[in-house]
């Protein structure tokens, strides 16, 4: 083996994720590893997971980072609150919502699917409709769905659920983004990723649950069957005084999540929230000089991902080969339904900023 | 929040994992984060399966690093090949036999526990007794339980088992610090952690899948309950032509193990190997000199983690706070029955070395 990584070509990550990381979390990933039981990395465990309840804006004890990607936070909502034949209803407009299917019908869940058109947000109406239909033990949503670049409308559909209804919430491409509230909305777990808004590489996935989650976990006829992602087993390592081991987590996985979300605490939320709307705002104009078309709305619109309807004769597949391979800049496909037809253009984290979108436009209106 | 990262205290990690690491491991992880789909990250990937494969001792073209720790491992084994009401025998000394049981139970299986004294290996005539007496689907064994110092026989145990039963074996702790030869040995599945004797930060589980064990996912009746590690999904992303996305995998951790492959296939696996005993074998002439006994007796004992039984009047639970706190070295309590019985102390790739051992053992000496 010839070393491939001396030759990692430095790459503006500005696709659907992973994003374009900090310097300063680059470093932290390279501190010294600690053992998972050392009260210095419990410490840290601590601050990171108070971090973590500011930007889901919860006050959840039970808000910790999964020793595993964003995907592996959906696994775990849907595997610690669904017991066999349990009702879901899931609101889908794009791949994460076909995901969210695919996941709780794999646990045995009685899933009914609400189907919106991709590229717009799930209809309020719909699901209240939907809901006076039929009783839901579960019910769940994409915020914002990473595959169209839609906001779905979180709080208005918490206001639509019993009391008794737990919520589940997919804050994958959200986070670090835009303001979550999920204490005031009604969320009952929410999840995300560390690789997008955070500006932290994939790795480890925060997570929240409600008292009323945790409850219903409590409450359960059978064990959670994926002992990985148990939280009654996570709690005990995770919070208390005992800390009983459960497994090892990613702990320089865990300095990087730590130094992306004081990056943000630093900057301040609000105006990291700010500086992503204003790069959603100038890359807009921009696309308009360039002749391209946004997939979504304007008021359903995501700053943070941006789904451009590829113009008739354009090569897509060559358009990112050509970004990438010459001009070392990284936009994403269409995916599933969308794929070919639109091609995904991050604004996440660390390059949510004027001079990025202008290095992509410039290089997108040279080729 | 103060940056406590600014405050990481170098430490010497001589526990049961995780493991020093070693400062290219730590270089490779802060390099530029490159994009999951990204071509050249998808032949760093190829070169560390193939790295994997030799670790392995294996052909298996399904072999892979998993996106979270050797727990994980342990999850994917169980959930790819188990099925409601499935046959499992489970040969049980040491905590993570016990787990082994708690991940096959919880995804129904009909588990049999042959369970055999903590600090003694899996006794061959009463598994051979046992595999007469019923006939199962799978059969698993911890090749190198952590919480004991045991080796077990895998090789032998394999010998036994009918063409049909699939074998899986936990290799978290021994991949890196010995020899492994799945194919020969005739295991099916065998999983392991990228942070004991691969001395890579804990975040990602290498794992490998025979063909029949392939066959066999194929052939399920129903589909893996567990999404994330559905093999038949990662395979689609892993390999072949098409790379179809499943999830973002831990693009820099993946870093981290490709250059903790990369440091064992230069300096030489048998050399490495070698490094193990030497260091061992030096380590246990100093402990008679501390006045200090091994758990296990010399046959069975693994090289790379050392059960110390505790003498009377010696409080472990300080010795251990002093050697962390005092001398920044990290050894491990016991776990389970053994808690406050044993220490442990792990010489686990990086530190398995002649100065790391005295060093241990001069710090215990003057405390």
């Amino acid at each position: 083996m010839n070393n491939l990584l001396d030759r990692v070509q430095s790459t503006m990550l500005m696709g659907a994720g992973p994003s374009s990381v900090a310097p300063s979390t680059y470093h932290a990933m390279s501190q010294p590893t600690l053992g998972h039981m050392d009260p210095y990395f419990i410490r840290i465990m601590d601050e990171l997971m108070a971090g973590l309840r500011v930007l889901f804006g919860t006050e959840n004890t039970l808000t910790i980072p999964l020793s595993g990607t964003g995907s592996l936070g959906m696994e775990a909502s849907f595997v610690n609150l669904v017991e066999q034949g349990d009702k879901v209803l899931i609101l889908q407009n794009g791949v994460f919502g076909v995901r969210m299917v695919e996941v709780a019908t794999r646990l045995g869940a009685q899933v009914t699917e609400l189907a919106f058109e991709w590229g717009t947000p799930a209809d309020i109406e719909e699901v209240e409709k939907a809901l006076r239909q039929d009783s839901f033990k579960i019910v769940a949503v994409v915020m914002a769905e990473t595959s169209t670049g839609v906001l779905n409308p979180v709080k208005e559909i918490g206001e639509l659920l019993k009391e008794d209804t737990l919520y589940i919430v997919d804050a994958v491409t959200a986070i670090g983004g835009m303001p979550i509230e999920a204490d005031r909305w009604g969320v009952d777990v929410c999840y995300a990723g560390s690789q997008k808004c955070l500006s932290c590489p994939p790795g480890a996935s925060p997570i929240t649950f409600s008292p009323r989650a945790v409850e219903a976990i409590k409450k359960r006829k059978t064990k959670v069957p994926n002992w990985y992602v148990d939280m009654t087993l996570l709690t005990e390592y995770m919070s208390g005084g005992k800390r009983v081991y459960h497994h090892t987590p990613p702990i320089n996985m865990m300095y990087g999540l730590y130094q992306a979300v004081l990056n943000i605490l630093e900057e301040g939320p609000a105006k990291v929230f700010e500086r992503h709307v204003k790069a959603h705002k100038h890359w807009v104009e921009q696309l308009g000089s360039l002749g391209w078309t946004l997939l979504v709305d304007e008021p359903y619109r995501l700053p943070m991902l941006n789904a451009l309807v590829v113009p008739e004769g354009v090569d897509e597949s060559a358009l990112r080969s050509t970004l990438l391979g010459e001009r070392h800049i990284e936009i994403s496909a269409g995916l599933g339904a969308l794929a070919g037809k639109i091609v995904r253009v991050g604004l996440m984290g660390y390059n949510a900023k004027i001079e990025s979108v202008d290095r992509v436009v410039s290089a997108m209106r040279q080729i």
